[in-house]
C-alpha cells in the first residue's frame, strides 16, 4: 500500500512540473525500487519461456511469442503498438536427434546431439561414416578432398577457457560451427559433426546457425556435447576406423511472414527522435531463450511499463522493439532499418540487452570524445547498484542496422561468465535467471535511457 | 600435454632469476591460464561440500573439514602445514525441527523452520503459544511485558530489497536474528521465530547464530522461510488467535577442541612477514557451505597450488588459513591473532574470501593515501578479465582481528546479488557454484597477492 501510494504520488510530481520536480537521483531510486519489488518482469519472462520454447523464426512458437508480447504491451495503455512484418526464413528441428559413435573396439555410445540452424535432416537411416577430426577450417585445405570425400568431418575446437572475456572465447571457436558444414561440404564430407560452443564440460549439445554456400551442397550437420565430443576424440586417437552416426528430421520450409513486435511511448519535447531499446523473440530449441534472448525482450517491455507507472514523461519517443529472427538471418534488424529509411525516422539512440541477464555489471557506447565524456558522467547513479563499468564500444546484432543513421549504439553488460553454459541449449531455462539480476538490469537500461534523454546526451 | 610443459618451463624461468625473468604481466596470465584449466579446487569444494555438510564448530563434520583439508595441503608439498588449536562452542542441529501454524479459522499449516545456532531444543512437545508479530526488536518495549509474556515473538522484517548493496540489505534486519530472541525472552516470551533473511520468496529457511544474555533466560528460536512468514502474517491480520507450534532437538554441548587449519610458503625475502589469505571451515547445515564459506577456504589453498605449480617464490610467507568458528563466536580468529601476538609475528596483509563464489568484480583495501593509489594502479592487470572494481574499505569477520597490527586488510568482492538466496540453508550447495566462477576468483586472488608482494605495497 505504501509503495503504491508512493508511485502515484511520484506520478503527480513528474505530471506537472509546476510542481517542484523529484531530482534525477530521486528517479533512478524510484526506477530501482519499483524494479526490484515487481513481479510482473519475471512472470511475463516466466510465461514467454514456458509457452512459446523452441521459438525460432518462422515456427508458431514465433508466432505466440509475437502474439504474447503484442498482448502484454496493448495492456500497458502505452502510444502505439504495432507489428512491423517481416519475412523470415523458416526451419524447423523436426523431432529426431540421435547421435552415436560405433566402434569395434570400444563398442556403440550413444551421444547427445542436436540439429544446427539451416541444415537439412538426414533421412530416415541418418548419415553414417567414418569420421575426420579437425581443429578448423583451414585445416580442410591440408587435407585435400581424398581424405574428406564420403565421411563426416568432426570440427573439435573448444572454446578457450583462458580468454577473460567470454564473448571473444566464443568468437574464436564459432567459425567452425557458421561456415564449417559449408567448407566441408566443398570437400566431399557427407555429414559434419561440431564441439558445442559452451565452457561446461557436460552431456548437453548447443545448437546455433549454420550458413550454406548459395547452391550448396546442403550436408547435415549437428552439434555434440563437449562430453561426447572429448570421448569421440578419445576413441579416434586409437580407433581411426571408427564411425559416427547420426540421425535427424529438421527440415528448411519456404520463406514466411513474421514480425517484429514495437510498443512506444510518445516523446513530449521531441516526438519524432526514436529511441530504441530491444531484445530478440526468436530463441533456440529445445531450451526456453530465457537468457537468449527472453530476458532482453521483457526487459525492453519493463522500461515502458516503469516509465508509465512512475508517470515519467520521456522527451523523445521510447520503443521497445522486440526483434524477429537475430539467430538465423537478422531479417527482422533489417527490416527495422529499412523501415526506418523509408519513414524518415530520426533514430537518436538504441539500447540491445542480449548477454543474458546475469547481474549487469555496465554499459558500452558507441561514442567518442566529450559525448563519450559526459556519458562516463552518469556512472554514479549507478554505482550503488555495483554497476560500474562504463565503456567505449557499442552495438549488436539488431541494434547494429542503424549505425549507419550514426544513432548512438549502447550495448547493455551483464556479468556472462556463466552465460555459455547455457547459450543456444536445453540449459537456458527460465529457472536459471535470478529475479533480482534481471530487474537490476532491467531498472538500469530504464535509468540510463532516462537520464540520456534528460540530458540530451 | 602443451600446458604441462608450458608450465615446467615457467616454473624454471621465475626458479633461476638469472634466466630472464617473465614479466609482472605474463606471470598473472600465468596464474589465470593455470587456474581457468585446472579441476583441482573444483573438486577439493565437491569433496568438502558432499563429505563435511553441517560442519558448524565442534561436530564431528567440522573434525572431518579440518582433516581434509589439512591432508590436501600436506599433499602439496608446501614449507609447512599445521593446526592452532581453538576451543570452540559446541551446537548441535540435531534431527527435529517441525513448525505448524495452528489456526481454528484457516486449519493447521505445516511450514518449514530451521533452529537457530546457539538456540536451546524445545523438548519432545515442542512450543506452542499464541503469535506476537513485531518487525524490529524496539517494537517489543512498546508492547511490554504484559502483551509478550507466555506468547511466541515472531520477528518478521524483511530485508530490503531496494537497497543495491546485499550485504546493506542483510545488515538492516540480521540484529532480529542475532539479538531478537535475548530481547524477546527479556520480556517473557516462550520461544521465537524470525523471518529468514534471505531475498529469495521460497520454502526454505536460513538459520544462523542468535546470542543470549550471559544468563539467559535461553528460548528456543527457530527460523521460518519467507513464504511461511508471509503465510503466518496473513494468517494473523484476521485470526489474532492462531497458535504457532514448533519442535526442535538441537543441543548445547561444552566447549570442546577445534583448530584453525594453516598451510604456509615460506617467504625467501622477508620470511618473517605474513600474507594470510583464508576463509573459514565451519558452515551451517543442513546446507553443504559451498558458497559460505568452503568456496573461501578452497581457494586459499588454490592460491598456494597455483604459486606452487607455476614455481613463483614469494618474498613473504604466504599462508592459507582455514579458520574455525566464523559462525558461532569467531573463536577461531581471535586464536589466530593472539597466537600472531605470542609469537611476534609480523602480519604484512591479510585477504578474506568470504562473500560467497560467484564471478569476482574486485576489491576492497583498508588503506588511503598513497598506497591505496598504489594498490589502484594494479586494476589493469585484472580488466581483462572482468574484474575492476578496486575500492577503499577491506576487512572480514576472520581478518578483522588484525586490523590492531596495523595489517593491510583485503576484503575479496564477488557478485553478490543472488548470495542471500544461498546463504545458511539448504540452498548452499556445491552445485550453485560455477567452476569458472570459483577459479577466476581462486586467479585473482593469487595475482593480486602476487603482485602486493611483488612490488612490496
Amino acid at each position: 500500500m505504501k509503495k503504491l501510494v508512493f508511485t502515484i504520488i511520484l506520478a503527480a510530481i513528474i505530471s506537472f512540473p509546476s510542481v517542484s520536480q523529484p531530482s534525477p537521483e530521486q528517479v533512478v531510486k524510484s526506477i530501482f525500487d519499483e524494479a526490484l519489488t515487481s513481479n510482473e518482469a519475471y512472470e511475463n519472462l516466466r510465461f514467454l519461456c514456458k509457452n512459446t520454447a523452441g521459438r525460432i523464426a518462422g515456427t508458431s512458437e514465433a508466432a505466440a511469442a509475437v502474439e504474447f508480447t503484442r498482448q502484454v504491451m496493448e495492456e500497458m495503455d502505452l502510444s502505439h503498438v504495432f507489428l512491423q512484418k517481416v519475412t523470415v526464413p523458416h526451419w524447423e528441428r523436426g523431432t529426431v536427434e540421435f547421435g552415436m559413435i560405433v566402434s569395434s573396439r570400444f563398442g556403440s555410445l550413444e551421444v547427445p546431439v542436436s540439429a544446427l540452424g539451416a541444415s537439412p535432416g538426414t533421412g530416415k537411416d541418418g548419415v553414417i561414416s567414418q569420421v575426420v577430426e579437425v581443429k578448423s577450417i583451414g585445416e580442410l585445405e591440408t587435407l585435400g578432398i581424398e581424405s574428406i570425400k564420403g565421411k563426416i568431418v568432426f570440427f573439435n575446437r573448444p572454446m578457450d577457457p583462458t580468454v577473460g572475456n567470454t564473448f571473444s572465447a566464443y568468437g574464436g571457436a564459432a567459425a567452425q560451427r557458421t561456415a564449417g558444414p559449408a567448407a566441408a561440404a566443398k570437400f566431399g564430407a557427407k555429414g559434419v559433426v561440431i564441439r558445442s560452443l559452451t565452457l561446461a564440460h557436460d552431456d548437453v549439445p548447443h545448437t546455433g546457425v549454420t550458413r550454406y554456400s548459395e547452391n550448396g551442397p546442403y550436408i547435415p550437420a549437428v552439434s555434440i556435447s563437449t562430453n561426447g565430443a572429448d570421448t569421440l576424440s578419445r576413441w579416434l586417437e586409437t580407433d581411426t576406423e571408427l564411425k559416427f552416426h547420426f540421425i535427424t528430421n529438421c527440415k528448411n520450409y519456404p520463406e514466411t511472414e513474421s514480425a517484429n513486435v514495437v510498443g512506444e511511448i510518445k516523446g513530449t519535447v521531441f516526438p519524432d527522435e526514436i529511441i530504441t531499446i530491444g531484445g530478440h523473440l526468436d530463441a533456440w530449441g529445445p531450451g526456453e531463450g530465457a537468457h537468449d534472448d527472453g530476458g532482453g525482450c521483457i526487459q525492453s517491455i519493463e522500461v515502458l511499463r516503469l516509465f508509465k507507472v512512475l508517470g515519467i514523461k520521456p522527451k523523445r519517443t521510447i520503443r521497445a522493439v522486440m526483434f524477429m529472427d537475430e539467430e538465423m538471418a537478422q531479417s527482422g534488424a533489417i527490416e527495422y532499418a529499412r523501415w526506418a529509411e523509408e519513414h524518415n525516422e530520426k533514430h537518436y539512440a538504441a539500447l540491445e540487452s542480449d548477454r543474458g541477464v546475469l547481474s549487469p555489471v555496465g554499459f558500452g557506447f558507441s561514442a567518442e570524445g566529450e559525448r563519450l565524456e559526459n556519458l562516463y558522467e552518469l556512472k554514479k547513479h549507478f554505482e550503488p547498484y555495483g554497476i560500474y563499468w562504463f565503456k567505449q564500444g557499442g552495438g549488436g546484432a539488431d541494434i547494429g542496422q542503424l549505425r549507419r543513421f550514426g544513432t548512438l549504439l549502447i550495448s547493455y553488460i551483464p556479468d556472462t561468465q556463466r552465460y555459455f553454459n547455457y547459450h543456444h541449449s536445453a540449459n537456458d531455462s527460465f529457472e536459471t535467471v535470478n529475479h533480482r539480476e534481471l530487474q537490476l538490469g532491467s531498472a538500469a537500461i530504464a535509468s540510463l535511457i532516462y537520464l540520456i534523454d534528460l540530458y540530451d546526451l
